[in-house]
């Protein structure tokens, strides 16, 4: 059996961010020389995700609307009335917050995100659908933050 | 190490639909050989998912139910008021559908059922709990889709 | 290729609970001998969900919270007008609840939260980064139930 670890560090612009890293996954395949596998690509943090889906700004963008709908940020104003109901206490701060941190919304996100996806190796390529493409989605950027690519096969 | 890849393409009546498919992945994993390992199932489309889950109808009603109100259609009258204002600008259209396109929730819906499992192999079988069945969940269907299964262990 | 399976059995005192699991993890990894693979890690029950987050209370004391408004158990009062909205006929009972449980949110948690996490297993030791425990999370508790942990490598 062979095995590769890779690890990319994002350091973001913006506070939340899309990142398409599918090739970057292919790459560490390569380089790990497996054929048929799988490869495990995992935020190393609690406030990202890792997303499989299609690279087009309009799902990102409703898919950041409704996140913030679902899981607020208590930096902002709730969207509406439902993200005003869903903060702690119906309006309030999150607990998470009182050691001074402002990203209680990131771990909620995570967890809806998920942190991580596995995919399939055939004859040395990522086996994908037609609009599958690999995101880092961090939602508490603007600071060092990092991911981890695990591949094993044959 | 052995490995191997099995294809399955779906194309419900339905535009949405529970499918068990415990069944086919066993059979990827005796045609494998594998007696210990992991197989991944994962769906190759970004408006569908795989779920584990109770083999109860009930539950699959509750689901979707719920799933609407979470992640609405543009397609039909929010269910209440909780749904409208989870659509997009509370009650309008998703980004994603300006090309044409009416399945904006199931991008959400896949987001939030997760796109799939990895299921332990032991002594040959899926090492799964008493309820534990394994559904491709349709979200957008009445046309082609895949999902991919891949075996590795020895 | 290395491969070894464990499981866990819970039956916590409380209905709800967070049980930090990342050295059991660890111990089953040593016990593989395996330096480089994944080790999955399961619940093979469809009320209960496995978590990487962050060992601090607040975190947990906002999630359970927040999951308590988005899946709400019928088994109390709703905690607000949107969690009201959210159960089945907006108020009313869960369908998988006719049989005489009174679980139908916990299968709606276990939706979210996701029933099982991979994880990397560098040098012997699982790769994860500073801030990432493992957390066993019930929500329908106080009888027992099980986990399992894979884990496949070299």
């Amino acid at each position: 059996m062979k095995s590769h670890t890779d690890y990319m560090t994002f350091n973001t612009d913006q506070r939340r961010e899309f990142v398409r890293i599918t090739q970057n996954v292919q790459e560490a395949v390569d380089t790990s020389g497996v054929r048929e596998g799988l490869v495990l690509v995992s935020a190393m943090h609690i406030t990202a995700g890792v997303w499989v889906n299609d690279d087009e700004p309009g799902i990102q963008a409703d898919t950041l609307e409704w996140l913030d709908k679902i899981a607020p940020p208590s930096w902002q104003e709730p969207s509406n009335d439902v993200a005003r109901q869903l903060l702690p206490q119906d309006g309030g701060d999150y607990r998470h917050q009182r050691g001074g941190e402002d990203n209680g919304d990131a771990h909620l996100k995570n967890l809806l995100t998920h942190q991580q996806v596995v995919l399939p190796i055939t004859e040395g390529k990522l086996d994908l659908g037609p609009w599958q493409a690999v995101f880092y989605v961090e939602f508490d950027g603007r600071r060092s933050k990092r991911l981890v690519i695990k591949v094993i096969g044959d």
